[in-house]
């Protein structure tokens, strides 16, 4: 080494957004939740005995015996883009394989597209209460972030977004999770979708879509996803990690097909777009015909989980908290009484009894104490006994915090 | 579906920058050479059939029935970083664990560090001719690109640099790659190399080394790359895709320890960082002492895949050609005589010869004619009795071109 290691005097020059980069409230919950022995509701994480490992195996080994390709440098594959037009026929979209752009997940879909449609400083439109992923990605635009609030029962307010659109925002884009929303749990109404889908067309402004849940939902009332209903305005997300498995990286997006060219041109810029053996083991895996049991089978015990932890509740905190019975994804939004503040209870929680979520204010696109009293469970990772044992755990805890009230000790 | 399909006159506003987004000359280059017979000298591809395709098979499966955790959300595999610490020593590297990110390859790796460093408009400095994904990567910024020249001897011209930074200019970066050059084949002397450092640290100005061939040498004399000269201002960027396989999209960052927590939350803001599948087959791949040997049998084919195809070059081109033959990485810059429009010749080569490369004026940062007689041809990719023929059918069709002067036809 000609020059000695790092002096602390010396300082690289960073770009000027990436000086205000902090770690996220919510990556310093998870890293206390994470702690060995902690039983855990603060996640989106899938439940991991399910994952079909054997099956992977078996694609994985297939797919790198018989094709040469399997390894080399790539363009998307093919026959991926019909079975993904195939699935989203049951999803109730009508979509053509030159209408899909094959991602690293959805959140280098929502990355991709951000980065297609939005100028620095300009302006989105996303719920006060919204995934966490697609914060991080605008950080690097310094955008304009126009919020509107989510009613628990029916989804995003669509008439604060027409109040801004007709008060002249021209925003770059909606972000919306239609079904499972991440962290509320709420679905869209059907009234709220059509509505939605008109007010994007009226004003010339795309709608990002995100349905990373869509394929989970435990009743039979199926609600189309705004793609469904509009192709032109309607950029819509999908992925394999909550209904597959995350760690393969694979997800979708369905666009108008004439922003296909650009966004392979993106997506080149920031992967090479070459992931073929990933591509090629999720295909395998869907051509052996076994990804509908699964599904099927994910449904039933991700149902099953959600109506114990919904019974745990009702039995452990039949007057300190209030909550909606989600119809699909993995999550429950709980509004605990107000005074309780869930930052200082997980600490408690997870000193105490070793158990943790997510506190509301960690999710909040704004700073806000608006969300100080909730917390984000989620029902998908647990096993059932861990459920039930562990939202006694917490009702023991918040009882007590509720009675010192600010919960500090 | 509500609304009809898109209509013509609809149109979705794009980011500034975005509409300007066209398939490169390269790209287009890239279709033509890849129609069925041709024989391709055109993309930077390892040999198909020495990838180890069977052992890859046998770290997925040890991978899916061993680690629970092999499918899940999880974070960067720790075990992998020390195992590249340990690679890295052999590359004359000493680094920790602390100062790797894993990426998703080479190119994901150059699209952090971009994002991390260079402000909307900012300044960098790259050779007139190099990596043209890192072209890719640059678009989105619309940056000032200071371009110098590269001496086909001896690397990247560091006086040039020198006399940008004296007269004041500030890059936010040089990127670099420091041995087989892509599309030169030239690797930088050792005294370029102490002296460019020299100047990044006088200047603060950090320097990308992109090494993905580096572990690629023919010789047995190997210069140290950039980051063994110096870890404040070199980032290092390496990456398996060269060296293993391309299509399982895993590389490394090596930078200051300090800038890791940034640059992991651009990682995550990109794709989450959670490719624990493929950490863990290049982990297990790895661990089983695969790769040693297996890089000793890639130096040895791709050396005289390199001897042949510059034997096939003296025989067929002895005075209308001129190159030098590289030590390292996976192409040779060929200069044709003047007047020929090496455009125009691919066109002909293909239609008439079914043989590809990739013409000079594509692999220029900024639009020139200086490049128009020249090519760049890969040894890497065809086996050893193509490489001879293919080099008869270029210098046939060259020999033509070269009578017609400007190969119109």
């Amino acid at each position: 080494m000609l020059y000695q290691p790092t002096s602390p005097t010396i300082k690289v020059r960073v770009a000027n957004w990436a000086k205000n980069i902090k770690s996220s409230m919510l990556q310093e919950m998870l890293s206390v939740a994470s702690k060995p022995g902690i039983l855990s509701f603060a996640l989106g994480l899938p439940a991991p005995e399910l994952f079909p490992s054997s099956q992977m195996a078996q694609a994985a080994t297939q797919v790198l015996s018989d094709d040469a390709q399997a390894l080399q440098y790539g363009p998307p594959y093919r026959p991926l883009k019909a079975q993904i037009v195939a699935m989203m026929r049951q999803r109730g979209v009508d979509c053509r394989e030159e209408q899909i752009l094959i991602t690293g997940g959805a959140q280098q879909g929502m990355n991709l597209l951000t980065r297609l449609l939005l100028n620095p400083g300009g302006q989105v439109v996303v719920e006060k209460l919204t995934y966490t992923g697609f914060h991080q990605i605008l950080e690097q635009f310094q955008p304009g972030i126009l919020t509107v609030p989510t009613d628990y029962n029916s989804g995003i307010d669509v008439e604060s977004i027409e109040k801004l659109l007709r008060r002249g925002a021209r925003p770059a884009l909606i972000y919306v999770i239609t079904d499972g929303h991440n962290p509320l749990g709420v679905s869209l109404s059907l009234d709220k979708r059509i509505r939605l889908v008109k007010l994007a067309r009226q004003y010339c402004v795309p709608i990002i879509e995100d349905d990373a849940y869509g394929l989970l939902n435990y009743d039979n009332k199926h609600l189309p996803p705004l793609r469904a209903l509009d192709e032109d305005f309607v950029f819509y997300i999908g992925s394999f990690s909550k209904i597959l498995a995350p760690g393969l990286r694979v997800g979708w997006l369905i666009v108008p097909e004439s922003l296909i060219p650009r966004l392979s041109i993106i997506k080149e810029a920031t992967d090479i777009n070459t992931s073929t053996f990933a591509h090629r083991v999720v295909s395998a895996y869907l051509a052996a015909g076994h990804l509908e049991g699964h599904l099927t089978a994910l449904r039933r015990e991700y149902r099953v989980r959600r109506d114990i932890m919904i019974n745990a509740l009702r039995e452990h905190f039949p007057c300190s908290a209030r909550w909606h019975e989600p119809t699909s994804g993995v999550f429950i939004w709980v509004e605990l009484n107000e005074g309780v503040d869930t930052i200082m209870l997980l600490k408690t929680a997870v000193e105490e009894e070793q158990v943790a979520f997510i506190p509301g204010a960690a999710l909040s696109v704004t700073p806000s104490r608006r969300y100080d009293n909730c917390i984000r469970l989620n029902f998908s990772n647990c096993a059932p006994e861990f459920i039930k044992e562990g939202i006694a755990r917490l009702a023991r805890v918040s009882e007590k915090c509720g009675r010192n009230i600010s919960c500090h000790h």
